[in-house]
């Protein structure tokens, strides 16, 4: 397989080693200018050590440019292909549409670019793992974007599980919810591309993979879109017994909520909202729930990125940034949890490697 | 049916009405002198208003004795039937071993007597059905122990519900944890036994019927004895289609923790552990919790043994109390549950009324 | 002294000794049928076990039957007087205006009834003094109505003071707000009528008195009423040299509030408001605040009631019902506070006892 | 005065304009390699886009060695006048002893360099004054290291505030504690070198100043170091009237707490300590506070020295960053307080600027 470092250097960077020297940036392309390159493209510019943007590509030339002009220096693309391409692009970050994720991730590799793709590695597993076996050379090449695991709450529990403070673990609830579903989504997006962030994160968590898993729907919300089970509900199992529960509900309405919760044999570890401010006001102590991911997870996407960057330019080994097997890992899951679903709930065991 | 005011009037007291005399005091007999027997028996003679506890009977005389030299005025006995059958005994509180339960339920109510009996109304369906059938006549004596119903965190939660802030209910999560098991635990007494309790309240706070369930079990606590699965999982819907989860782990030693949470098409409420004081020391900011369901629940037993006597003293209707059929009805989950988990997991149907 | 449960029983009691037979209730009479004077009826009538409420007297006789309505049994009278000479009440409960305590104080203790009377004592240290001095021989018949004590958080905070959980105590910070302040409060009722609580409830802590005390004003909120300094900061120090502050804004808005935080040489203890329910709505998780008093320390009027109850039928003794001393002590730091308020905020001393 | 950028790209800057290439780091020199030091040192180097420490200096030469072994590419000195005068440092962190902070911002801006000096500017207030005249021309070279204005609490509060939320400033309760007190710490450097954090965030709070303040010491904990009168109170007063509480207690053993809470006319907003991990053990529900200022103000450190580059290099105003106005305006306040410390306990106005 090809390192990631020396690879970067070789498709394009100026320098012989594989680390670059302090003060220059890698060039980061990215691609797609909807709400999450826009993100990722802002944040690598502001709060990454050692990034620069120097291209960003959309279909819609004019998204591209309003992005690009927050970002100092940046060039745009229609062609995401030309960006990937580019003299001054040393990686690449994929935030286009779901569809576009797999050729994209194949073009990079073959450019010998590092990627970050976010998730998921394709909608459907056929589809990831076609796109796996063809990159396997460069597999190291890729990322995928589970942010999840840069989050200092999730980041904590995983510490402290591992350093034996609540004993072994018996039981995970894993909790998706937001305020509204997103343009086309339905009952099986709801588990490739949301419910997989769970899916990604639990196993990373226990260490250990989730092999057996149960869709359950129960009443729908009046709110949630045709076509769309919502709430619905995963059963799951991993290797070693754990038992887990994840509560997908996109139209909560009330706000942006994930939680989990990990119990052990001796204790038991939740995340805290991470809130900063009560407000005590007409009969009401609270605090605000963002109203989707970004403020949420703007700190898992900074160092998610920050890692990512690191890599690169040879500062820190891969870390927990998830892997091109890990982004395989989690489409195998949400396959076997459609595949539950379609069958109407039947137990479906997953995939092995 | 017999209506319980005239009952205990003729079997007991000494007014001709079916209204005592106010400052007159229904004098309660105590079955059972363990742990919850000896706390009703002083939250009675303590707590409530317009109640006496002129007896208590034990199978063992000096616990009898100890927890009467608590309770001014109180008689003991060794023999249940003859407590029942004392002419200083308005109503009858039965509080003694599971397995005593029905036959108890069946003398009170053969001597005309109110009687709150502890939950479960058997350990068996077969056994709570017979007692159905037995004391139909009189089923307007029997309550059963469903303190649950009266902790003030439920009472709002189900009057949120009502009042349509959360809209309709989708899921609900309900979870019971403790810190060890009691003697004799196994996995088929934590159904009928200590998640009876979640069947129960679940409905009530809903307003229809659990109508389908499947056991799961996860890892199991090394904590846990033999023969006890801890923690499970029991997966439910009601009859409107509502999905819920049930979480028992009864060895989960950090603390007795009940929490509940309800999610609606347009909010979320959740129960919040009561407790009244943080502290901040060695590094930890947090509060306590309880060590057994007696000071979680004291507020619950003592409103619920109030509202029982003030039913007996006709000062109030039955309220939330527990009719018989609502032991029942609990007993029918509970039988469903246990055959799932007999049955490997299998979904079970709940018999209907 | 007279002793309270003698004096009880030779005033107006029918048994001979100082212990009346179970069942038998203490008859009350509540002067005063406005909010407090109707919760304390309520309460007596339905919670507290062994009391009867015999008669309810307001001098406007529709308020009063308004209440008697409630209280199956309950006669009513126009005449506060003649409540207290009435046969059929053994004890007194004083919930009129401030302006009547002393003088109805005064005909309880000649009537030799135990009274508990609703803080203040007095609405002036002058009167006060003048009391305490006129009814000292049956002093111990009074108890006035400082019900945080009962109040589940501080009960803990003092136990876990008195345990030595936080080391010796360095510090207090003492919070009361309310939603509006009540029809005609000026700022030195401020201090004598709302502050008082705090003024009880921290020497009561920290078992040492407050000896100094000085008034800071702020800005004042626009929602206050013209006369009333709202919020205002009381800076006292104790005996033994622990500094408090006390922070009082009847007209917060935003809720009843009630805060209370405690440091220690190694901790800090804190008041957790007991909500119990949290509601996700809106981008806001919250929990209600009450909108008065009269939820948040429900559950202490009912203990307060019970103790007293249960002192005067001799079943036990005063624990930690507020005394006459105990009101006068109040009272006293109370004047303090009101002097420095005049003086502009110079720091006055406590008179002693 | 000498503009901020220009003032880097005359002095040590390669390029010809005020804005730097992207990718071309500010080159940044970190005078200090204590536990502050390090901590910018590494910050920059990690988490900072567009800065490079390419020195570090401290007279413990092995110290400075140690900090540079983290920092890829950092040279370093003993001498702190070689740091500010070498060719290879655009910028100066100045993170020594207290004691050299005015005479290094005296060297810096005489380079003509940019410099992030820590607090405070000087021990006293004779001294910050001074520095402060000597300065005035390049004042605008000289940022102050109040970083609570970079803490998404703080902010979220000043915005709420501005934004009307809770109507107009009424009281605010401002509390720094901490496990232990630094070496050194006496009565007099608790005011002018930890409360002077406070001192500076709540006029930045509230848009206005604070005019009057007066010191109060109560029980002296037994853990603090002689010398050291801890905990105390500063009570102070804003231009408009605003009332403050400032609770300062070094060696308050449980945990590194800093809160702040502001109450309004119509509300009340409250910091949320930013844990993000719960943890259930030994009947504890709790979450840990951090041990010293670094995690719990990692954050906002990051901000501010990002924001504190992005102004160097011309990507964005001063923003919120401190100027030597509010340096010396924080050091007026302090220098009131340790008036009031002497005079015990009076109120001393501040000196206007």
């Amino acid at each position: 397989m090809t390192d990631i470092t020396t690879g970067i250097a070789a498709a394009g960077g100026p320098s012989p080693g594989n680390v670059r020297p302090a003060g220059d940036g890698v060039r980061v392309g990215v691609i797609g200018a909807g709400i999450m390159g826009a993100d990722h493209a802002r944040t690598l510019d502001r709060w990454v050590s050692g990034a620069v943007v120097s291209r960003i590509a959309d279909v819609d030339a004019g998204r591209a440019a309003q992005v690009a002009a927050e970002v100092p220096g940046a060039a745009t693309d229609t062609d995401a292909q030309a960006l990937i391409a580019a003299a001054d692009v040393d990686a690449v970050v994929i935030a286009s549409h779901d569809s576009t994720h797999a050729e994209l991730v194949r073009a990079a590799v073959a450019a010998g670019k590092p990627v970050l793709c976010e998730k998921p590695l394709a909608p459907t597993l056929a589809e990831a793992s076609a796109v796996a076996r063809d990159v396997a050379a460069g597999a190291d090449l890729v990322t995928l974007g589970f942010m999840r695991r840069f989050d200092a709450g999730y980041t904590q529990m995983r510490a402290d599980l591992a350093a034996g403070r609540i004993g072994r673990p018996l039981v995970v609830h894993s909790i998706g919810r937001g305020v509204s579903s997103g343009p086309g989504a339905d009952s099986e997006s709801a588990i490739t591309n949301s419910a997989i962030h769970d899916l990604d994160i639990v196993p990373w968590l226990l260490g250990e993979p989730l092999t057996e898993i149960e869709y359950r729907a129960g009443n729908a919300s009046g709110g949630a879109p045709e076509g769309l089970q919502d709430p619905h509900l995963l059963l799951a199992r991993t290797a070693g017994g754990t038992l887990v529960t994840i509560d997908i509900f996109l139209n909560a309405r009330y706000g942006y909520d994930i939680r989990c919760e990990l119990i052990g044999e001796t204790g038991a570890l939740s995340l805290i909202e991470p809130a900063v401010l009560r407000r005590d006001q007409d009969l009401v102590s609270g605090y605000r729930y963002a109203e989707d991911w970004r403020p949420r997870f703007a700190d898992a996407y900074r160092r998610e990125l920050q890692a990512w960057v690191d890599l690169i330019r040879g500062r820190d080994g891969r870390g927990e940034l998830a892997t091109l097997q890990d982004g395989l890992r989690a489409s195998r899951v949400a396959d076997a949890a459609v595949r539950s679903l379609r069958s109407g709930g039947q137990p479906v065991t997953v995939a092995s490697d």
